[in-house]
């Protein structure tokens, strides 16, 4: 039922696809070039937070969380657009990623355990 | 209507905060802290795509393909995550963004046409 | 002087070359290609660090420290190889940039300034 | 030898370590927000080639060079001062590293072969 023509990520999908149409910008939209401007969008996002202390909301001001903001809706522009291009379902993709996830990371033995959190993450 | 309770990213946001809170992650969310986490896996995509020569779908097997669909699920992830914690409706964010995007490139003007489409990007 | 045959950077950038010419590998190393891995061993590099709560060499181990070296030498290498292929002279590109950055940020202005080194970052 | 107080990187660091002081930003250097940085300079750097064809030096005019050739010395920046944070000779890591990746990748079993250049890069 996900991807079905209503959902969140199906109109999202429909929006950028009328957008580069209009441009005709999809000669340049190969997979790596999105991965690419995917990486970049992801690297301007994290420049708002590098030299916050703690990191925490409070330490950005209200211009500043606008400015992020709209980094995160251009991260998941190229998410979906690159989704688009590789026939790929988010939504399903998240839920079987989810599956895994939770093999590889058990709840009873890695709870609250910011060392075992980072070892797993290897 | 946009994130609905039963919205697909509605419906990710839950289920990302189940698992996180099964493993008392939370405590390592700080938005600074997803930041860097959404780089790192926005990276981890753009590995597989590093060393294509023309970086088309056709390029990667069936195997990496696969890869490919669980790093953007976690670059998902961590957006719907990081978008939970600061309060940010991911599918307002784009409609917002796209408006922009629209005024800054006027399809009339940037049509078709790499050269411009990289001076706008400056 | 600089990059004269014996310096830091020249010697690291015939090591470079040698390892890939040995296994005839320039035909991957197109400047778009290295800049992606360049920003991958990056990622690799804060990976690291992603979840540390305040950063600092402590909370590092002695065997992620030595991991941390290692990704740091793979981001030089990727940069040293790049500067190969474009010809870019990096102590005087270092040189030239500091220059610059020291009439952006005076350090009058911006002496200690959090706030301000944020805003001038932009 | 290296690293030798007239070492090309070592007077990198003399030179970033005086640009810090002046200004007393070595309070917002702890190593995570430098890894920060230099992943962010990494994906400046990699927006430059992020939609070009073929990602070669043609594609980019003398003006693009100039920005490229900056964005090179700000990771090389950034590289240098975590070095001088974390106390890693950058000179030795990379000689270190590349021994490692002789054995890793045998000249006589990867040679010129992209399929299984991908494969090791694993």
């Amino acid at each position: 039922m996900t991807n079905a023509a209503d959902s969140d990520l199906a109109r999202l999908r429909a929006l950028v696809r009328t957008f580069v149409d209009e441009r005709d910008w999809d000669q340049f939209h190969t997979p790596k070039n999105l991965a690419c401007a995917l990486s970049v969008e992801a690297a301007e996002l994290l420049e708002h937070f590098q030299w916050l202390q703690h990191g925490r909301i409070e330490e950005l001001g209200a211009d500043k969380l606008v400015q992020v903001r709209h980094e995160m809706a251009d991260v998941l522009v190229y998410l979906v657009r690159l989704a688009d291009k590789l026939e790929v379902d988010l939504f399903a993709a998240v839920q079987e990623k989810m599956v895994l996830n939770r093999e590889k990371y058990p709840a009873e033995q890695v709870r609250g355990d910011a060392r075992k959190y980072h070892e797993y993450k290897k």
